[in-house]
């Protein structure tokens, strides 16, 4: 078993530290991969904080996770040493299933966290990309294209899939209009991602401070959403609304934006059940609806969609002893608009 | 102008009564119609009651309209004296919009309603079926088709299109396991409707009072909601769930009932907002969903669809004179499963 360094949660009231622990051995279908940078995730608070109540310790969190391949195992097709590779936010699905469902993977009960999981032996926890490698089977590793930048690459595999595969399923595209709520790391995914298939994207943010980068990442139109005036003049009119805040917001106002046969799509978990009236859904056939992450074979689609279009999240790039600090900046919004953890600074 | 008879709400606390009043001259495109007989719908009681703050009294209710054709305008092409004809819950749409639009005109805000509201001329009260006479403008008539008793029909107008539009815009048929909760008139139209579409039908109701009816129309399964052992058993069994009731029920059980990529449709209007909880929605893609009668095209579709498949409602035929015993029933769930009012006995 080789050892891995990495960033760990003990418990839930403890910021991370320095953690060394065992990766496992690699099987014939494993791909070993040596981790060049990870993005920080609000969902690794989450789960850190114990605040899903699901935090088994220790964690390593992680799950935007790039690399370089370093060995494969015997029956291992795909990959080869050298291979730049992206790992994101489960290693292994359908387990107990006859079959691996390729399109659904993402939303079936057999699904293996990337970290504060565990393997299909049952007992061995997984470990996330807060570290130096990790092992994972050949079929839940992608290929990064060759111009996109590893580093800014890394949050594609959560922040970039999450609103990729709301915005292919609700067909974004030419002709349709597209709100984006919330201009922080998903949501400025989803303003690059939805211009580039050609939907009309408009941003719904708090203020108007991030009007500018909204603008130039794709966005026709910036509203603020502290302006009561907004709601009046966007009455109707949105074909799909992607609500990436986990925020209470007033749900039945932003219900009116949407156009007959219109869906809102949360991909973001609030807290308090959302209040929907009856009277916001029915007289335009209107749907609230949740998408989560995406398959393996989408998020592989997504990334080659990003290295043709030229699309990597906007980032900030840190050493993993800022980790700490960068979680505070997280939860007070304040990063433009994804950290990404150097993990060369791991040896330091 | 014609004088016709009907029964008419004169205030919110009142009973129906008698009342005489004026229908308008018909136009070129207007047709003539000899009601014969009109269904009694909950909402017709929550209009007269102003259970919804909108009514306009005096108001002469009912929208599911059958009757024979009396005399056409000259520019009327699809229908003449003699024809055997349906009126729905709207006589014109889309006014003031450039174009009529044949698939969502129901969801449109330029739509009049059957009563209560108000014509294209902007001053003439619209009054309904418990009549004995109506004029409406030829594109907001349908034909029923000749197989079909006029009676049981007459549901077919409101209650039948309440259900076929959702069961065909959510793909009901051959493969597709789908639930109606209520077996009320609404609901035991969607049993009929969704079985003969070749869908799977199961039936959630309160108690098992009525399980050998929603078999004997087409259901496969039949389940009480009051035994909490339903939502265990049936965790993830549907794709597709109609909810025609109007009661405050436990919708987070209900959304956990839906396979990954499932909707749950809302055809009744709960007063109180529905509680939703991000986890019911986000982690399978799932959405609740609102869904409001149909277009005139497809209620024509819809009640040729009924030609074809023999299918009316369950009626209990009632005379104009026991509507106000009939609204008590309706209220406490006591017919099976529509009352339709003979409209000859208007003239006793």
């Amino acid at each position: 078993m080789a050892i891995a360094k990495g960033y760990a949660a003990t418990d839930a009231s403890k910021p991370l530290a320095p953690f060394t622990f065992e990766r496992r051995e690699p099987n014939a279908d494993d791909v070993v991969i040596s981790i060049k940078y990870c993005g920080v995730c609000h969902s690794d608070i989450h789960t850190v904080r114990n605040e899903w109540k699901n935090a088994v310790y220790p964690i390593v969190p992680g799950h935007e996770i790039v690399g370089v391949v370093t060995a494969v195992g015997s029956e291992v097709t795909q990959f080869k040493v050298g291979d730049r590779v992206g790992v994101g936010c489960f290693v292994d699905s359908c387990v107990g299933c006859a079959t691996r469902d390729f399109d659904n993977e993402q939303y079936m009960p057999g699904l293996v966290g990337t970290y504060n999981s565990v393997e299909a032996d049952g007992k061995t926890a997984t470990q996330g990309g807060y570290s130096d490698s990790i092992v994972v089977k050949e079929g839940y590793v992608m290929s990064i294209p060759d111009n996109l930048p590893l580093d800014a690459a890394a949050p594609l595999l959560c922040a970039g899939i999450t609103l990729y595969s709301p915005l292919r399923h609700w067909n974004a595209g030419p002709g349709k209009k597209v709100a984006i709520v919330g201009m922080g790391g998903l949501g400025h995914m989803g303003v690059k991602l939805g211009a580039a298939m050609g939907a009309d994207i408009t941003v719904l943010s708090q203020s108007l401070s991030k009007k500018e980068d909204g603008l130039k990442l794709g966005a026709k139109a910036y509203y603020a959403t502290s302006d009561a005036a907004t709601f009046d003049k966007l009455a109707g009119a949105f074909d799909l609304i992607i609500c990436t805040v986990s925020a209470e917001i007033d749900w039945n106002a932003y219900l009116k934006l949407l156009k007959v046969n219109g869906s809102m799509v949360l991909v973001g978990i609030p807290e308090e059940a959302i209040p929907v009236h009856a009277f916001s859904l029915v007289p335009g056939r209107k749907s609230l609806s949740g998408s989560m992450i995406g398959s393996i074979k989408e998020t592989q689609e997504m990334l080659d969609f990003c290295g043709k279009h030229d699309i990597v999240s906007e980032i900030e790039l840190i050493d993993i002893q800022d980790i700490n600090a960068a979680y505070e900046r997280v939860l007070k919004s304040d990063v433009r608009y994804r950290f990404v953890i150097d993990i060369a600074s791991l040896a330091e």
